[in-house]
Parts: C-alpha cells; structure tokens; sequence
C-alpha cells in the first residue's frame, strides 16, 4: 500500500471513531511499522503484538494451547484467535491477525509461502489463506500488504454497517 | 546493521544460549522485524510488544502508570521498564526497550529525534540517551539501528560475563 493510501486508510478509520491491533508471527513486527509509518497514526493504532514463539501466541494474545497443539500455529482459526487476541487485550476496534510461513524452511507441515490473515471486529469475523512467491523478504512483505488490504476491507464493512458511504 | 552482522549477532547470541524480546513505541514493530529478518531468527527472538499508545506500556510491558503520568512516556527509566517488562513478560534472556519521538510534532515536552533505548538482563540495566536527525522514517530507523547495537554490546557483556572472548 502506498503512503497516500495508507495516509487514506487512517483518515478513514479516524472519521469511523475506529482504533486497530495487530498479532503478528512471521511479519515480525512489519504489519505494526507499517501502520506507524503514517504522521498521526496514534489517533487509530493501538500497538500489536509480535508473537514470534509460538507459545507466546498463548501466553500473549490468548490462542488456546491445544488449538496450537493440534493444528500448529499456521492455521485459519489461529489467525482469527490472533486477531482476536488483539482487539480484546490492546482494547481496539478492529483485530488483525497473521501467521504462515517465511521460510527458508517448511513450517508446521506448511509450504513456504503459506499465509493466513484474519480480521475481527465486535461483530465480524474474517479469515483468508494466501499462498504468497519469493524469498523470505518477499512473503513478509507480501504478508503485510494483504493484512492491509483486509483492514481497508473491514473499514469499508465499517463504513457500510454505519450507513456510510463504502469507498475502496 | 547489515544482513551478514545481523547473522553473525543472531549466532552469537544462540552461543551464549540467549534470547530476546522487545518492547517498542516509536519505531512500531521495527526493532522485531529487523530481528527476525534472519532466518533461523525463532532460536534466539521470542517477541515483542508494540506499545504504541501510551496506556499499553503499562497494560503490556508493566511499565509504572505514575511513572508515565510524571514524566510522560518518552523517558530514560520508561525506556528501562519496557526492557524489563519485555524481558520478564515474554520470557527472554534480554529485554530491549525503545521509546522516542519520531515526529513530525514534539511528544510530553521532547524534541523530534529523542530516543531513549535501554537493554536488561538478569543482572544488568543500561539506557541510552539519542538525538537522532531528520524525518520520521529515518528517525525510526535509526532508533533501530541503535537498538541492534546495543543488543550487540549486551551480547558482548554476556559472553564476558561467562569468560569467554568478546567480540565486537
């Protein structure tokens, strides 16, 4: 997303009264700096968390243990506890969650490149999979901007569910 | 820090049997996205907490709310406390604190480009005092880069600590 979008993304979220966290694994704290990247953005980002190790995706953003035991900690419903997670103990608006693999090695019985990005609200619940190309640095980066795409999606949802005009 | 330093500290630390987490404000996500930009980075990097808003330094990291009440949240012994709290919260060996104004406008009565890095361990507390020039991506960005050195100087100390060579 490009400065100017993400400066409208802001605007947007600001004039919705809406406020943003973020759990994150493999973007390692990319989704959270991309945010901040914007003068202002304290007015809508709350903070995130980086939950690297995976039982910190416990301990900090609350995913239940034996979910991680079972599925590992690439996994749809993950993402979604993460996002959840978020929004409850960083007391925010909207949750967005992310978890995959950057490689270089396969992860959990997942590919390179495998990415699941969830976004929760009060009311909502979203979650997509993605299967992102490249090297390492090329899935965190690509990771980040879907989790950009899917918070500019749930603004609009936001906007609508308020009667407001959507704008994309 | 380049790629090759940023492996080469990544190496040491896992040596020294180290780990380390972050508590970060200004520079959102990017002291634990540039450590995890290494691969392998899941042996030495637990986490971080992205504690954008004021109130989740104390609701993450345990930072003193009279404390941040006195003396506003870009201060040396905050700075110290998030270090602490990162450490102890998420679990690590050393605990990496940042905590600054990147701008464009002055925060609680400092100056654009003051940064306040601070590193503990078991044993140990340091803070540094930055002035940092120019905008706000190369103010955070070169809180980052501050932040890397001072994990390097600690890893040093470790490896003193334990008799064996420091490297710088």
């Amino acid at each position: 997303m490009e400065p100017s979008e993400l400066a409208a993304l802001h605007t947007r979220l600001q004039a919705l009264g809406a406020t943003v966290a973020v759990a994150e694994s493999l973007t390692g704290g990319l989704v959270t700096a991309a945010l901040t990247e914007t003068p202002g953005a304290s007015a809508t980002v709350r903070g995130g968390l980086v939950v690297y190790a995976t039982e910190l995706k416990a301990v900090l953003a609350g995913v239940d243990v034996s979910l991680l035991e079972l599925r590992g900690a690439v996994d749809p419903e993950v993402a979604t506890e993460l996002a959840r997670g978020a929004r409850l103990r960083l007391g925010a608006t909207i949750g967005i969650g992310v978890t995959g693999v950057a490689g270089p090695d396969p992860q959990d019985g997942q590919p390179v490149g495998t990415v699941f990005v969830a976004a929760t609200t009060e009311r909502s619940a979203r979650v997509e999979e993605w299967h992102l190309d490249g090297d390492r640095a090329a899935v965190r980066a690509g990771a980040v901007a879907v989790c950009l795409d899917l918070l500019a999606d749930v603004a609009d949802e936001l906007a609508e569910a308020r009667g407001l005009a959507g704008e994309s």
